[in-house]
């Protein structure tokens, strides 16, 4: 099954992607929280969109974003950096997200590389603390692309990747949920303007997700709808003109063109 | 005016605070997204429960967790660190959340030290990017207080403050957001077992709240409900048994108790 959010009518509404629809759901398809109990026979449908009319929103806002940096080998030695020995995070900021088909929107005062980095994300869904490598497996609802965008000379300079990587729309994500595939034996393919950029196995990973969310849940308490972005094994500049695919067999395609600010159109 | 949230029954609950009792809230006081527009009226009271009996929350769960580092000049020559010569900021992570008189549970791994950090906290309650100083100043709709509790081993060993700082219960913020209040023109002490261990002046900031959130809306849209904690000029070390308070005057007093990990008293 996929799932998504739509804009309508100004409102974010829970969709099930059909081959031409969007199902409209009456609730999200991840376990509610106790204080909002979920009903019985789950969400209901309550209504259709075409797909080409969609405006696609991020699939969730997450309550916590979690970004995993030097997770891909052949990313590591190209930094120069040491391959982990356990399995660490960061964070990302939700204001940073952007739906299937919105843009990217370089900043005019980034210069030097800016880039996409296309990523594996798995989407939680239940409350979880203290997990087994197999509750962790349970847990995740499904599977989603984002697209890491950085601007290179902000990471070096700043103390953190506040703008760097949490600039308004660097980090899209969708364009949907995908619940039934075996993410880890996909590929993944970066393509700018349709040419291909990049191209990796997805789960070559020093450290898988479950892996990390085992590690994570020694300490915290996951809940559904947070996110747990998976690295990315290579990168590509992109510039304002640019459209940027990143596909994942068996998931997706997510889409982005890229503007310059101060355009809107 | 002060405003908090409470646990009724199982739900979280926005509040008025008054001398003995907590007026229920219909609705957030802070400007609502366009999604859900505020009404007219504001906030209507639907009830009431008297202090002595809440169960205090965090006082919001914000869209985007900020947190400022090296912010006071003695706290940056201490770390022997550089003073910064622009606003930046960090993120923290909603899980590590817990309101006022809940416990900090100190994790049964954590060795070396672990401290408290008092903090004042600026709860944003408009949407803006791009703000002037004094858009900036309109903007914060009120101030809380904030221990941004951290386990420095953990801080040391790791890529990120994941662990060290966001692992569960180590963010208490509250206990209400104070609405009228020259924030920066107070005292924050930081008490343990009733024993002060630090108290600077509020105010003695290299950059106060203002100037990160011109430098910050630059780049990012900020929304009502988001955080930014300041930093703390001094720490002191916290065990189990204790109780640690951070008082910020005009503001209130944040009080928590310290427990081991594995003790649910």
């Amino acid at each position: 099954m996929r799932y998504t959010r739509v804009s309508v009518a100004g409102r974010a509404v829970w969709g099930r992607v059909g081959e031409r629809d969007i199902e409209l759901l009456s609730e999200s398809p991840l376990d509610a929280t106790p204080r909002r109990p979920h009903s019985e026979r789950g969400p209901t449908v309550i209504g259709a969109v075409p797909r080409t009319d969609a405006v696609w929103l991020p699939v969730v806002v997450p309550p916590v974003f979690y970004a995993v940096g030097m997770n891909y080998p052949r990313h590591i030695r190209h930094a120069g950096a040491e391959v982990p020995t356990r399995p660490e995070v960061g964070y990302r900021a939700n204001n940073a997200l952007t739906g299937h088909r919105s843009p990217i929107v370089k900043p005019a005062e980034v210069t030097g590389r800016f880039e996409a980095e296309p990523e594996l994300v798995a989407v939680i869904g239940r409350t979880l603390r203290h997990a087994t490598y197999e509750q962790a497996r349970e847990a995740v609802f499904g599977w989603t692309i984002g697209n890491d965008v950085s601007a290179r000379a902000w990471q070096h300079q700043d103390r953190t990747f506040w703008r760097s990587k949490n600039s308004d729309t660097f980090k899209p994500m969708g364009p949907w949920i995908e619940t039934d595939v075996d993410a880890l034996a996909q590929t993944t393919t970066l393509r700018v303007n349709d040419e291909v950029r990049a191209a990796f196995p997805t789960g070559d990973m020093v450290f898988d997700p479950f892996d990390h969310i085992v590690e994570i849940t020694r300490h915290i308490t996951m809940r559904p709808g947070d996110v747990l972005w998976m690295g990315a094994e290579s990168t590509c500049q992109i510039e304002p003109g640019d459209t940027v695919d990143v596909e994942i067999s068996g998931i997706g395609v997510l889409s982005n063109p890229v503007h310059p600010e101060g355009n809107s159109a």
